[in-house]
This record gives C-alpha cells, sequence and structure tokens, in this order.
C-alpha cells in the first residue's frame, strides 16, 4: 500500500477543505478589517535565517534540506512568526506600528503535541513596534474576535508572564544548567521535583519558585503573588501588565497562570493560551517577543499569536447550507446555458453533467434544473 | 546578510500578498460554482506515492526528506496533479465523474523555467472517470472562464494531441532511444536536426514526423494534417478531437500547434496552454492524463488544468480600490468603539490607532475618523 500517507500527515477531502477554506477566509478578512496586512514568506529559507533566536524544540522540528543553487542547507518554516519578524525587521522597515497576518503551511518533523499533525496551517497575526501592554491587549482582542467570528465559543484565555521566572532566576543567581532544570519542571507542574531542585536556592527566591504553580486561578491570583513574591521591579511590573489587561477586557474568560513558560525561550513578556471545550491542549497561543527581528537588523517590540486552522476547523460546527443545483448537459441550449451562468452569478453551485453523466457524486446535489413546458425550474431531487 | 532569501524564492509583501489572495478567491469560487470542489493534499508523501507515473523532470525538481518516524524518504509535492489523482482513484472512490480543484505551494528544487519561481502556488481543477473530449472542452472552458474572472485576456489558447507523435513513433518502429531524441527535436523545434534524426525512419513516417514543426496556425492546420499525415486511426482520432474543440468554442482564441509535446511522459490525449500578453511562457498548462490513478488501484480518465498563481497575479492590473480608515485609541469611548464596528461589518478597514500611535505606515490611510461637535465623520486625509 504505497499510497498510504506517512503518520500525522494527511488529506483534506472535500468536506474538511471547504470548512477550512470557509474559516481561512473569516479570519484573514477579520485581520485585515482591522489593518494586519497578509504577507506570504517562502516556505524554504536559509537555515540560519529561519532558525535565528529559535528554541532547541524549533530547531529539531524543522526538516533540512541542501540548496542545490548555493549548496547552503535550508530549512522548511516549522513556524511562519520568525519570518513575519523578518519582514518587519528587514524589509518593510517602517518606524512606527507595524500590523502583519500570515495563513500558510509549516511542516514539523514530529508531531509539536500527540494531537497535532505534522503539517500545521499556521494562521496568525503579529504586531511590532509598540512595546506597552495596549499591544498585547490589541492582539488578545484581535484572536477573540476571531473566534466570535467563526463561533467558536472560547472557553478561558490562561495569561502568563515569563518575566517572573526569569526575573526569580536572575535573582537568584541560578546557573544555566539549573535555570533550565528548574524551569521544564515548572513546565511540567512537578511539585516534588521543584522543591528538591530548589533546596539550595537562597531565600525568599526559593519559596517563590516553588509557589508559582499554586499561583493558578482568577484575578485574587495578582494579589496573592504581589504578596508572596519578592518586590522585584520587573515581578512588580510583570503583574501590573497583567492587571491591565483583566481591567481592559472585562468580558474575557481570562484565568492566571504564573507557571506557565511556554515558548520561554523565544517569549520575553506576557504569554497566553486559548482553549475550547473538546480541545485538549491549547487551540491559539501567543505572547510577547520583543527583539525577534535583532538578528536581520532592527530589534523591535513584537507581540502575536497564531493557531493551526486544521485544528480549529474540527471544532467548528458546520451550518447547514445548501448543496448543489444538478444541471442537463447545456450542449447548444443558449437558454439553458444562461440561466446556469445565472444561478452561478447568484451564488449557487450548478453542476452542468458532460454529455452522457447521468448523476454527480461529488458536491451534494439537493437539487436540478427540469424543463417545465417551455420553462426551467428548480427542483428538489428526491432521496431514493 | 544571512537574511537574504535562496534565489528563487520571495516573500509576498502586502501588496502582492493582497492580490494574490484575491486572485485565489475569485478563481477558486469560480471552480466552486461549477461543482469542482477543493480537496488539500499534503506537502510531504512517501516518494514512491509521489513519483509514481513522474517523469523525470519532476523527479529531478523535487526536494527528497526521510521520514524521523518511519526512515522511509519523502518527497516534498513539485505538483499537485498528481495527489489529486491518487484521492480521486483511492479515497473517493466514486464510479461516476469527479471534480477536484485545488490551491497550494509546490516546491521545485530548481526552477522549472528563468522566468519561474521555486516555489510556485499551483491552483488547478481535474476531471476524473469521463473519457470523452467533452470533458476536456469542459476543463478548457474553465480555465478562460477563470481568466475572464479575474480579467485577464488570454492571448491564445495552443491546442496539441501527444496521440499523434506516439502513433507516429510506434507505427514507425521507433526505439526508445530515437523516439526519446525526436521528441527533444520536436520540443524545440529544431527542424534540421529532426530531418536528419528521421533520415533512417521509413516512409510515410519520416515525412510526418519532419512535418509536424510546420502543423502550426489556425484550423485549417486540421485539414492539412489530415491530408499530409498517414492515415493511422489515433491519428484520425485525434484529429477528430482536436476539430470538436474547435467547433465546440468557438468563442476562444484557438490555435493548432501539432508539436507541442509538454508533458509527453505524462500526458496521453489533448494538451494545451493558454498565453497572455506580457509573459513569454505559457500561463496556464492542461491536458488529458488518463490512467494517473492506476498505480493507486484505479485507472481513470483524467484532463484537468493548473497554472502559478504567483506569476499570475504580476500580470494582473490592479482595480483601484479604497483605502484604510485611521481612528483615534477608542479606549473606554463606547460610541467611538461601536461606531468603528460598524464602519469594519461594513466591510471598510479600520486602523484603530494604539495610546499614543499617531500614524499608520502600514495600509494606506487615505481617511480617518474626527470628532465634530458630537459626531464621527469620515474624513479625507490631507497628503502632505
Amino acid at each position: 500500500m504505497n499510497w498510504l500517507l506517512p503518520e500525522y500527515l494527511a488529506d483534506a477531502l472535500p468536506a474538511e477543505a471547504a470548512r477550512i477554506e470557509r474559516l481561512r477566509r473569516t479570519v484573514l478578512d477579520h485581520f485585515r478589517s482591522r489593518g494586519f496586512e497578509l504577507v506570504m514568506p517562502p516556505m524554504l529559507e536559509y537555515l540560519e535565517s529561519l532558525l535565528t533566536g529559535a528554541g532547541q524544540d524549533l530547531k529539531l522540528r524543522t526538516f533540512k534540506l541542501v540548496d542545490q543553487l548555493s549548496g547552503r542547507t535550508m530549512g522548511v518554516r516549522a513556524d511562519i512568526t520568525p519570518q513575519a519578524a523578518r519582514i518587519d525587521a528587514h524589509l518593510l522597515n517602517h518606524q512606527g506600528v507595524t500590523r502583519l497576518c500570515y495563513c500558510g503551511n509549516v511542516l514539523h518533523t514530529l508531531p509539536a503535541t500527540i494531537s497535532a499533525g505534522r503539517e500545521p496551517l499556521q494562521i496568525g497575526a503579529e504586531l511590532y513596534g509598540y512595546a506597552g501592554i495596549a499591544a498585547d491587549l490589541d492582539v488578545i482582542r484581535l484572536m477573540a474576535g476571531a473566534f466570535d467570528q467563526i463561533k467558536l465559543p472560547i472557553r478561558r484565555i490562561d495569561l502568563g508572564h515569563v518575566g517572573i521566572f526569569r526575573a526569580l532566576a536572575e535573582a537568584a543567581g541560578l546557573p544555566q544548567e539549573a535555570e533550565d532544570s528548574v524551569l521544564s519542571l515548572l513546565q511540567t507542574k512537578d511539585v516534588p521535583g521543584l522543591i528538591e531542585a530548589c533546596a539550595n536556592v537562597p531565600s525568599p527566591y526559593r519559596e517563590a519558585l516553588q509557589r508559582l504553580p499554586q499561583l493558578y486561578g482568577g484575578a485574587d491570583v495578582l494579589e496573592r503573588a504581589a504578596a508572596e513574591l519578592p518586590p522585584l521591579p520587573a515581578i512588580t511590573a510583570a503583574l501590573e501588565g497583567l492587571r491591565h489587561l483583566l481591567v481592559g477586557a472585562p468580558e474575557l474568560p481570562f484565568s492566571i497562570d504564573l507557571s506557565d513558560l511556554r515558548g520561554y525561550h523565544y517569549h520575553n513578556g506576557v504569554v497566553f493560551a486559548a482553549y475550547c471545550d473538546g480541545y485538549p491542549a491549547a487551540i491559539a497561543l501567543g505572547g510577547r517577543y520583543d527583539g525577534a527581528g535583532k538578528a536581520f537588523g532592527r530589534a523591535r517590540p513584537a507581540t502575536g499569536f497564531s493557531m493551526d486552522l486544521r485544528e480549529v476547523a474540527r471544532l467548528v460546527t458546520v451550518g447547514k447550507s445548501n448543496g448543489a443545483i444538478l444541471a442537463p448537459h447545456a450542449g447548444q441550449n443558449k437558454h439553458l446555458a444562461a440561466h446556469i451562468a445565472a444561478l452561478r452569478e447568484q451564488g449557487e453551485i450548478v453542476v452542468e453533467l458532460l454529455h452522457g453523466e447521468t448523476a454527480c457524486e461529488g458536491p451534494l446535489c439537493d437539487r436540478k434544473l427540469a424543463l417545465v413546458g417551455e420553462h426551467w425550474i428548480i427542483e428538489a431531487i428526491q432521496e431514493d
């Protein structure tokens, strides 16, 4: 069976492809209406350009290829965000705020999670050139608005801030290796492991690091954090930023999770993750990653979010829509041909049968064109 | 400058990306309105599945990768047509006619022509399960209709039929090697070389092969071909098919070229190529490739066409459209926020400035929201 596809790769057949296409247009139109401009970076870049500033996980997830024109190694993009940052930093070179969006396939050597495929259809938006928390709020609202548009309710938006752990690790003087191991214990919320790993960390940073997994819940978490964490300026600023988000968008189902450190090596401010019913992992992820364009010549404030539209499409319920209209072969019958053209103009799908073709197995035809007297009329197709 | 892209790969920046996106929707909607259903095959497949029945040129143009999950070699698709044939043959398994369409990136190790990039955005439509010439006519009309929709005039559609050369080569008993060399001489229209290479071919096939490059022009070519080529059944049938196309779509700018043998190893019936002013190569290519699904379990009649939407987008003139509207930061101003939302509902692009942001360098803002008395009105932005 050499026509089986590799694991974690799949065709989108007509019903799924139509759903994805519809969502794609809705979300891109949403971005566009807010001034986020579409860009289309290439699938391939030189590896060093693609992986500049990337974490180890992205490096491992990137397929490598040899460029036959230059002999250099290219990578197949595993994430579009760094490409957008390159475009902002290097090509557009605006001094003010730049708003970009994109939608394209990325490829992963291995699936990022058990539920994910190896070819996400990444759709997202990025805002460059504005360092304040207002930009993060804007991007979170943009994300929430996209879910409104596609009528997929967001159950919860987790907010975190990587600056808190970064400040604690720095103040505690954690060596890189210890920082990495504490980070991974926090990410898996392994509290016993965390207590052990922090045993030799000086007070009050030991207690603070050990407390992080408990700093999870509603708005009160920010009060508890302010009381329980050392008043380092970076921590105070981070908590202030999170409070600004809660106040700024009271309509959103925010939840605070100060040990959510996904993308720690990449992000450096507010991070957020949206969850929907029926999907175990985060359905959309985002956050601040200031300085991402530095390697491309310009360090710029940056914040944005993205999601895998193929996963999103699985969660969206399909509205009932009209099927197609089956039409006889028009041939030289100009009256029929004009009638078919007019129906298509009105947005109908009309399958014109080929000479000798009697039925259509393609799009669901629920109606047909029939000649009654001298007029072509639309009749329902009777189910057998 | 490690942020330079590899040769023949390029970003589509906002103006170009918007144009491509608009064309993409127009052409896919055109396909959809005629019952061609969208499919989205993956970027990667096992190599033997991707290259089944492919010619040597496609094999050389395909990037190879190792699948870390299976250890097997995968290819990055260089053409979506064989994937569509796989889906028709193996997955959908309809007995009747299947109409499919697609739009996606493909990658080439080397550019196919001097003008082409290495990452075409291939958009196309395929019709499976109908062996008659009516399906070819349908697909050619679908192609011409797509150009009508995007308002790019087709200057000429070259028609050929690979069955003519195939029948001559067979009847003349040309060994494979001689067939290949005569084929490549015909493709480059090297008449002196052709005369020499055919010197030992028996009559009347020698004269017929040598005549092919002259069988180029209007409808009269079919009469000349019938008179000058040997009356082999396959040749008579091929000429009859071409005549059917000329009669069936008299509105199209057809031209006959019996030595057009592009994709000879792949096609086995009518082939066609559309040309536009300002573009040296064919802008869209198609033809019949019966039996393409055989390796996937089912040999099916097949005909279709495709084009590179990135190239098409370069040729399309851009209509003048409204720019964006610049709006002040709404903040807690619910009246302004509602006004902005209403404008977006009406299809306007409204850039809401962030706190402290004064101008927008992104989408061209030609108007702004201004408070006059108690009312927000839209004013033209004065050029400095």
